[in-house]
Parts: structure tokens; C-alpha cells; sequence
């Protein structure tokens, strides 16, 4: 029960010829590099050449919002997983790992441990001292830097997720380095979009700081936007992403855009303006696009910092983001009539409300040559999500409207166990079409190159 | 084509080491006692030794709107199989036993024929009169009252569900008789905070009169209602239930309370009253579930009575109920916010829409303590819906934030048939994680048993 | 790779045990007659007798919205694709049929190409030239025409969709030719209902000229309409068909209606004159086939002509209508209650909005003896789409509650595919309930039987 077994047909298919066809389609696939157009590793970790994870409770458990929410919602106050001794939180951990059975982090979990620290045995409250001390000294050796490990996981390219008023000095180190790793930032610019942001006039200040464009109003806010689109393109990003509550888009006049923009200077914005500046904000960041070529990805439909009391005392980011039903027909509209048909636009959609994809996702990806379908994210970057999105989405969408994998993490040892996940989940998934006589094998060995890695880089421009 | 036969491998997949597992897996947990914390068994059936079902139609037909709505689409009129010879009712009811191919009715009323009453046969149009017999004689002996059946099918307890009105008489006698079946009430006060319920002013009246509190006013309400909850309590009961149109909640201050109370009794409310007394009262009865320790269960989502038809010549609970759209993330944030961090609380949910299982309820359960998701309910209680609900809820809650089991039925006989489906359904998910190698066999062995009753006893503090 | 191989267990499970199963019950259905109660195909077709397909782009590409919109959304431009040379148009076909791999247009294609004309391989760059070539020369040819086809495809019923203000003289034609196909009309009044139709005005007009009814108020609008029904069914008709954005249902007075109908014709409706309008004629419409006996299909839930720049430059039906959430329960509820209970009612719903399966539609249709569920539509006409369907609808509703398959096609070619599709799928679902011993194989024969035909000749009266 202890022990750990990765089996080589692990996640496959039990029925023999699909497990056989899905075991030959993923190994042809599994040593392919890793492209990452899309997370939140930290570039602070590549910028040193010294620098480590931590204690193995600040690797697998503090950062990581699935493990703490699962812990939490089992009564494990927030207060000790995150501010207690580091070795009485892996003890907790471990001593609770069964809550992980059958979940995505307990895949991902297991197979770090196993597949990047050699850990053979499960966490359990007999064994977490024991395991504390082994992954600390792991941890402490270079062996185990995370410019090591890059070169280890055969990652070919990690995108990161930048703020717009980032002045990228860790990308700029890294590349100052002679480092060879390819680590790129991502523009992501909802904290001065979003006018509900909090501190959003400082982020104001900020970005007038860092793109020498003095912003006091709407021209010359977009004046600064173009700058830090030009500054992150001259540093590598190929893409930007954007975060909304909704997908809702609506051109205003630059003079209604200026007005609302002047309301929130003064900080007297309502909530209604930040929707419409925010949906006027996701067209100028399409026609941006069109210009100047980046990727443009949307992540709508969580609703963020949902528990307040956890908020408050924890701020952002503590597993207590909670999805909204999302409507995608009718809210991108105008967007979609404007750039839609435009080629030189790529904006790549994900969701967080599943009754989409084969709804509304399909059958605009289907249509729109401007339209990709991002992987599963979030909850959903699962075995049974990524079934799910197979199944929706792929009659209608045609899989080579879809954009690969992207493992959106900031957990970076859990990166090849995400990836592989991905392989493995769609060699099975071929198989299954291949078994059905719906595709034969040729034609699932051109498609499986091209969900490991073939769409993502093209999507993505990579 | 005729013959009964309850294939020991049935419900499970058809793959041999998947079948395998499932066996292993079903036959440690197929005679654990049943667990049965939510249900609307009469109390009258155990109070009396010498109770019985009645007739054939009496039991399988009449008083069960899943049998009686799917011969009604097809066209028997309501009055014949509600008002008919019975007989008469049940000859009709073997005529068109074919329409319950494939649907859960058809696998209990299968089971229950098969299992409870030794019947070899699926009713027919030749053999109903046979049938109709040999039911009517076992249904009329001592070995076929409802006492000598709990025992027979090894119930450990069986919670009821009660009006807050309700004198729980039915239970003092089951107390008094010296019998040793454990039959609970639930408080359910549905009828007197749903300010929309047909009749509510008579069940105000009634609540004074059993509670002993003049109800005149808001804070005379609150008194009485926990008067009751303390009496259910000290009767036994576990838990309450809360049925409304949607799961919203929002908090008012007392006077405001009170105002639309005060116009409730003056017969003077408007909808809009109605909808904002219940969203806080579900707030005042998770504040005393906090104080009392009496499980919350929210039910949600049926637009009842829906065929006025049916309703006006027949009365409610007739298979007319229709699901509705149902949103959680928004609705609930008032009452989380104030309760979800309590481990006092217990708030079990359950939902007729199944799209909010992984966008809302699965996530909201994996972060807060008080939450636990409560089993496929109604329409999803089958093969079908149970796997979609492992599909959907299990990789993001995790199995041990959801309750086990409950049959949520009137008709006692199929009790066995209901928590043997969950069990091999359970079975066999869990096999399919073993056979993918997501969790070993030991894992899910411990999961089994959660699943067939551990969950349940402890999410119901039973 | 390039092989064209209809393996005879194609789209069942590969588990040997239910791919026997699925084989058996599909081979007894598989040379059934075809019954089309719904569909597309130009009456145009069989009306002279000497009528062709015209070129291999005529036939598979150019009206043909599914094939169209995927190799749009990969950039390339609907001009070429429309208004291009033939042979080009089929030459960029062939090099794109990668993208429909997966997908039912490439089942329906492939199985087209090869089942009705004897092409061996998949289309690609170098053979496109010459399958254009073999494909040309067989087109040219009578045993292609449409009423060779029509015949060698066991066709015993087609029926087209037909404007309220159609003549009907392509099915007058094909009566008095003496040729003995069944081309039955379908009443469509969509262009006279819906006031916001473009040029609604001419078609009131024309409706006004085929009745013979002076079209200038709500009265002689209602009679012009009974009229054209009347028409349609001496002409065969025996069914109407509507499309709505959203199935809202209610009531107006004739006044009510009448002085929106005079807004109308002075072009003087506002959009909620338009969706009141709708409502209310769904009402009208439900109210006339109790009386004369037509049956009734819904299809709501599709915002057409989503794309401006395409529908201005190419107009309607170019693969840009996009799905929007639908809701049943409350917007059907006037109607039911109405009309439900009337068994001399057969209304029959389809929907795009998949999450109201298990929702809203079966347990409707499972209670409601005038209402039968169609089969899955549109983007969910394809394997996965009719495994999602049999899931979520089955239980609930149960089998006999449902319409059997309708192509819904103006692709005539793709007939047999899609019913055939159908049948394998049907067996392949009866198969999976055989071998859980859910039904045995008895059942699952006479189930197999009413998939495949006879729910479908029951539901539509044929």
C-alpha cells in the first residue's frame, strides 16, 4: 500500500488493444521536448544560478493552492499549512495524502516524488520525517537547482506570466546570464486593466514609471499599453493573457473610454465602468494583436478571492477561487465580428464552465480562423477534464483548431508530470478512435505529435 | 425473455480485470449494514407491529411518481392509475412494463420484485394476475410487514423526514413499543419558512400551537423553530432539510425580517418577500445548525407542481416536478462567507444540474470546512448519473468531502435494491481507477468502505 | 495510410463481448428501411427525372456548411471555396482532409465517398485530380442520379423542410410524374412567424398571394397559416417545423397580437414585439396541430448568421450559427400546460444546449404524454454526441419517449451514413446495457428495432 508503482500503462485504457495502441502512440511521444507557452513559474528561480526550492514544505505544499484548499477543507486551519514549522506541515501532509486519492494532485504528487526525487514510498505520518529530511538534502544539492532540472526535463521553452508593469529584470538577468534555458515572460495586463483591481492608480503610477509614457488619460494609457507590448516582444514574449470575470466584449468610443478612465483616477469608476472598460479593453488588446502579432489568451469565469475571511488574512491565491457559469455566444460578438476573421489575430480561449466547449467553444473554434481552444485548465486539467474536452470538443472544433497543452502551473518539478499526463491522456484517447475505426494509426501518430507538442508550438508561434 | 435474472456481475464494466476488482471490491461492503440518512419513509409503517403495505398496487405503483409519470407520458390517464381497481392498476402496470427498459425504476422495481418478494418473472400482460396473487398473499403474512423487512435488510438506521410541525407521534411510538429499529426524524421547515407554501398561515398557527411559543412576530418565529429543532433533537434527530427554488442566501437585518413576516401574516407578501425570507432564513438555520450541531441539508432547484393539470385534480408529488438551472457560486457566498469556515457546521448540498458539479459545487466543497456534497439525487440517482457524478466531482472535491449515500425514497422495499446499486456503481469506479493504476487496491478497498457507509455515518454525525 | 477501410465493427466498443453484441443487434437493423421524417434535401432533386448532383463540389463541398466553416477556420477564404473554380475548390478540399479526421464530416465523407461511389482512398494532394476525374464521370452518369439513389438507398420516406409560402410544385411535380418515391413536405412558417425575419413584410405578402387569404390583420394571418397547413397536408405533409431563438412560450390576447401584427406591417415591431410575437405562435401552432393532427418539432437555441462579414457577403446557412444556452422548463411551461396533456398532441424538441438532456428535456418528455424528444442535432449529430444523448436522456425519459434518428441533412449523399451511424451507435448502446445485465438481449432487440425505424414512423404519424 506504501509502496510507489508508476506502471508504464498507467492512465491507459485496461481493454488490451486500446491500452497496446495508446502504449505505442505515447512512447513515440514521450521523450519529445517540453513546450510550456503558458504558467506561473517564478523567473526569479532561473535568474540565480544558485537559486533552490526550499524546504520541501515550500516546494509541494505553501505555494500550491491544491494542496492547501484540500488540506483546509478538512479542517487543517490555513494558519499552521501556511505559517507553521516546515517539517510540522509535511507532517500534516503526509499524514493526510490520502485525501489526494483519485485526484489530479495526487498524480501529479506521486510521480514528482517518484519520477523527480526518487521517492518509492507514499507520504504517511510513519514515513514524513524520514521523507522531510531525505527531499531537504535533495533540495540543498545543485543537483536539484532548478536550472538542473530544466535542462533534465527536456524543456524547450517556459513562459511565464509577467505583469505589464514588470520591468522583466528577471528575464533580462537571465538572459544576461549566458544561460541557455529559454524562459520568456507573457504581458499580462489586467492589473491596470481592470479598473476594480485593488491599488489600481498605483499600478497606474507604475506603469507611467516603467514605459516613460506620463498616463493621464486614456490616450496615453494606450500609448503606454503598445510600449510594454513593444518592451516585452523585444524580450521574447510571444503572447499575452488576460483575466475577466466574463468573456463580455463592447467597443466604446475613445471618448466614453476616456471619461470612464477619468472616473477612475479620481477614483469615482462605478462597477458598470469597469465591466465596459474592461470588455472595450479586450477588443483594443485584439487589434493590438493584429499589429503586433502576440498571442492573445483569455481566462474568464473565476470568481476570485471568493472566501473572504481567507482573503483577508491570506490574500490572493488560496484555493478559494470559485468558477461562474460563463457565457461565450453572445460576448464575444463584437469582438469576433471585428477581429474574427482576421488571420493575423491568434486568441486562444479557455473556460472554467465545461457546458461550453461543445456549446459554444466548438463551434466558434470551428468557424473563426482568428479562434483556437486552449487546453483544459485549472480544475480541469485532469485525466477525466481532459476526457471530457475530447470528447466535447474535438467532433466540432477538429483537433487542429485547438492549442496543445499547457500545464499553467507555478509549480515547476510538477511540469513533466503534467505534461506526461496530457501524452498519456490523449494517446488514449486516439486509441480509443483508432480501436473504433475512426481514425487508423497513421493518422493517430500524426495527430499524437502534434498534441504533444506540434499545435502549442504553432498556436503559440513558438 | 421473461425470467428474472440478477446477474451477480450486473452494473459492473464488462472488462474482466476491471469486473474483477469490482466484485472484490462489491462482495467486502455488499452486507454492510445500510445506512439510510435522508429519506421519506412513513414513520406510520414501524409505528403499529401489525402495519402493512397493502396491496401490490399499493406498494409499487400508486404512492411512486417515478412509476406512475412514465405510464402517464404514454398516454394512461392519471385517474386510472391513481383512483383504478387495483387490480386493474396493477394489470396495467405489467402491460407496459417494457417503458422502464434501461431506466433506474426498472432496475429497483426488478430487484425489489426479485430480491424482496421471490417473483422470477418480469410482469407481462399474461402473468400479471398471477403476480398480482402471489404479491397480494406475501404482503398480507408477518414476514412481509415493514418491521420483519428492516431487519431483513440489515438497516442500522433510518432517518424520515418531518414537518417542523409535526408531533413526531409516529416516532414516540415506535420508541414506546419496545421494538429496537432506529427511525429518526429530520426536521424539515420548509412549510412554514417558505412564505409561498400553499397554506402558510394555517401552518403558523399549527407551529404556536406544538411548539408552545405564540408565533405573532419574527422573533416569536425564530423561538418556536428552535423550540422544535430542540425537540427533534432530544427525539434523535441528526439532521434538517431545507428544499427552495434556488440556493439563494442573503442575510436581513431583524426589522426587515420582520416587516415581511408581518405582512406573511397579513396575507400581504409579494414574491419578492418570499424569496428573501427563505434566502435568510437558510442563514438563521445554518447560524442554529452551528449552535445545535443538526446537519444542514439544501435541496434545490425543482420548479414543483409544474402540470397544473395534475396538480389541481391530484394533489403534489405526482412526477411533475421539473429541474431548473441552478447557480451555487453566487448564491451561496452570503451564508459561506458568514459559515463555510465554521467546522460547527454541516452543510450537505445537492443539486437537480448537473453542470455545477465540477464548475461549482465540487470546487466550493474542496475549500470549505462546513461543505460536504451530498449523493446524485432524484433523476441522477442511477447507473448513469452516480458515474457521472464520480466522473465529475470526485477528482476536484475528493471522495472524502462528499456524504455517501442516501435513497432519499418513500418506498421502503426498494431501500436494498437503491444502496445496492451505489455500492456496485461505487465498485466499479473505483475498479476503474485501479485497472488505470490512479490508485491501488488497498486505497480503494478503504475507499469502498467510506463509500458504502463510512461517509455517510460521519458526514451525518450518526 | 491512404486505404479507405470500412471495417463492418466499426464505431462499436473494441470489448470483444459488446462488440459481438453491438454486431448482432446492428446486423437485424442494419437493412432497414431508411424512414427521414426531417431534413433538408431540394425536393428540386427528385422532381425531374433527368436531375444531377452537378460536380464533385457541388455534391460534397460547396452547400455543405460542416465541410465549409473547417476549412474556413483554417484560414482559407470562403471566396475560394464558393466562388473558385470546381476542380480547385476539390483540390483544396482533398489537401485539407486531415482536419476532419475525428470529426463526423469525416466519417460521413469518407463513409460517402466509399459506400456510394466506390473510392478506395482517402482524398489528398495527388490523388485529388483524379478522384475529381472518377467522381465527375459517375455523377454524370443515371445511376447517380437522385431517384437511383434514393431508390438503391432504401429510402421509404423523405421529408423535406418547407417555407410556409411554398407552392409545393417540386413536390407537385414529383406526384405527377408518376415516379413512387415518398418526398413528403414539412410546414415551416419561420418567415411569417418571426417578425424579425429579413423582408418579413414580402413574405406576408407572398403568403397573402399562395393562400388566398388577404393577409392584413392577426385574423386572416391566422387563416392564411390554417390554410397553408390545410394545403400541406393534402400534399402529404406530416409535420410542422419551427426555429426560435429560445422556446419562450405565452399567450396573447388576439388583440394583443393583433396590434403587434399591425406594428409589423408598418414596419413599426420592436425585438420584444418579435419574441412576444414568436411566443405566442408557438402557442397558435401547438393549438392547430391538436386540431389538424400535424406534428409539431421545436428547434431553438441557434443565433444565426453570428458572423456579419460572412452572412453579408455570402448570406445564410455558411456555418456560422453559433449555439446559445437554452432554457426549457419556465418557457415551455405556458405551452404545457396548454397543450401537454393532449395525447392528440405530438410536439417533438431538439436542442443545442446539451446540458438540458438530463435536466429539463427528459424529465419532461418522461412525463408529459404530448411530447417526444428528438434525436441529438446539429453539432451533435455524431458519435459522441448520440453517446451523450443516450446517457443523459435514456434513464430519465426512457426510450419510448424519444423520436428515433432524423438526418436533418441537405446533404442527400450523406444519408445512409448518418443513419447507418445511428444504428451502429444505437446497437453499440443497447450492447453496453446487455453486458452490464441492465436489459438482455430480448429487449435490446426489440429496442434495436425502434431505434432504428419504429419510434421514428410512430412519432411523426408516417
Amino acid at each position: 500500500m506504501t509502496k510507489i508503482t508508476l506502471d508504464p500503462d498507467r492512465y491507459f485504457s485496461p481493454h488490451s488493444a486500446t491500452r497496446d495502441a495508446a502504449r505505442e502512440l505515447y512512447r513515440a511521444a514521450a521523450h519529445t521536448p517540453i513546450v510550456s507557452p503558458h504558467g506561473h513559474v517564478d523567473p526569479r528561480l532561473f535568474a540565480e544560478p544558485g537559486a533552490s526550492f526550499g524546504s520541501p514544505a515550500e516546494l509541494f505544499i505553501i505555494p500550491d493552492h491544491y494542496v492547501t484548499r484540500m488540506l483546509y477543507s478538512q479542517g487543517i486551519p490555513l494558519e499552521t499549512l501556511l505559517e507553521g514549522d516546515h517539517r510540522q506541515i509535511w507532517n500534516i501532509f503526509c499524514e493526510n495524502f490520502h485525501l489526494f486519492r483519485g485526484t489530479p494532485s495526487g498524480i501529479w504528487l506521486t510521480e514528482e516524488l517518484c519520477s523527480v526525487f526518487g521517492v518509492e514510498e507514499k507520504p504517511n505520518a510513519s514515513n514524513a520525517d524520514r521523507l522531510f529530511d531525505a527531499l531537504s538534502e535533495k533540495l540543498a544539492s545543485t543537483e536539484y537547482s532548478p536550472r538542473r532540472l530544466y535542462e533534465r526535463f527536456n524543456i524547450e521553452v517556459l513562459c511565464t506570466t509577467d505583469a505589464a508593469t514588470d520591468t522583466l529584470a528577471q528575464h533580462q538577468a537571465i538572459r544576461q546570464s549566458g544561460w541557455d534555458g529559454r524562459i520568456l515572460p507573457t504581458f499580462r495586463p489586467d492589473a491596470v486593466v481592470n479598473l476594480d483591481t485593488p491599488d489600481w492608480k498605483e499600478n497606474i503610477d507604475r506603469l507611467s514609471e516603467v514605459s516613460d509614457v506620463n498616463v493621464v488619460d486614456y490616450v496615453s494609457f494606450i500609448r503606454a499599453l503598445e510600449q510594454r507590448r513593444t518592451y516585452f516582444k523585444s524580450m521574447g514574449a510571444a503572447a499575452t493573457d488576460h483575466a475577466a470575470l466574463t468573456p463580455f466584449t463592447a467597443e466604446l468610443t475613445s471618448e466614453a473610454a476616456n471619461a470612464i478612465f477619468q472616473r477612475a483616477l479620481k477614483e469615482d469608476a462605478n462597477p458598470d465602468d469597469a465591466v465596459r472598460f474592461t470588455g472595450h479593453m479586450l477588443m483594443e488588446m485584439a487589434r493590438m494583436s493584429v499589429e503586433d502579432g502576440l498571442v492573445m489568451q483569455l481566462h474568464p469565469g473565476a470568481l476570485r478571492n471568493y472566501n473572504e475571511v481567507i482573503f483577508r488574512k491570506f490574500g490572493a491565491d488560496k484555493g478559494a477561487d470559485i468558477p461562474l457559469q460563463t457565457e461565450y455566444t453572445r460576448n464575444l460578438l463584437p469582438l469576433l465580428n471585428k477581429y474574427g476573421n482576421d488571420t493575423r489575430l491568434t486568441l486562444i480561449l479557455f473556460t472554467l464552465d465545461e457546458t461550453t466547449y461543445a456549446r459554444e467553444l466548438a463551434p466558434l473554434a470551428g468557424h473563426y480562423p482568428a479562434l483556437k481552444l486552449g487546453p483544459p485548465w485549472w480544475f480541469f486539467d485532469s485525466l477525466n477534464g481532459m476526457a471530457r474536452y475530447f470528447d466535447r470538443v474535438m467532433e466540432t472544433a477538429g483537433v487542429y483548431n485547438t492549442a496543445g497543452f499547457n500545464d499553467d502551473t507555478r509549480a515547476f518539478c510538477s511540469i513533466p508530470a503534467r505534461h506526461d499526463l496530457w501524452r498519456r491522456a490523449s494517446a488514449n484517447w486516439l486509441a480509443g478512435l483508432v480501436v473504433r475505426h475512426i481514425i487508423d494509426m497513421d493518422e493517430a501518430s500524426e495527430l499524437m505529435a502534434e498534441m504533444a507538442i506540434g499545435l502549442a508550438k504553432r498556436a503559440y508561434r513558438l
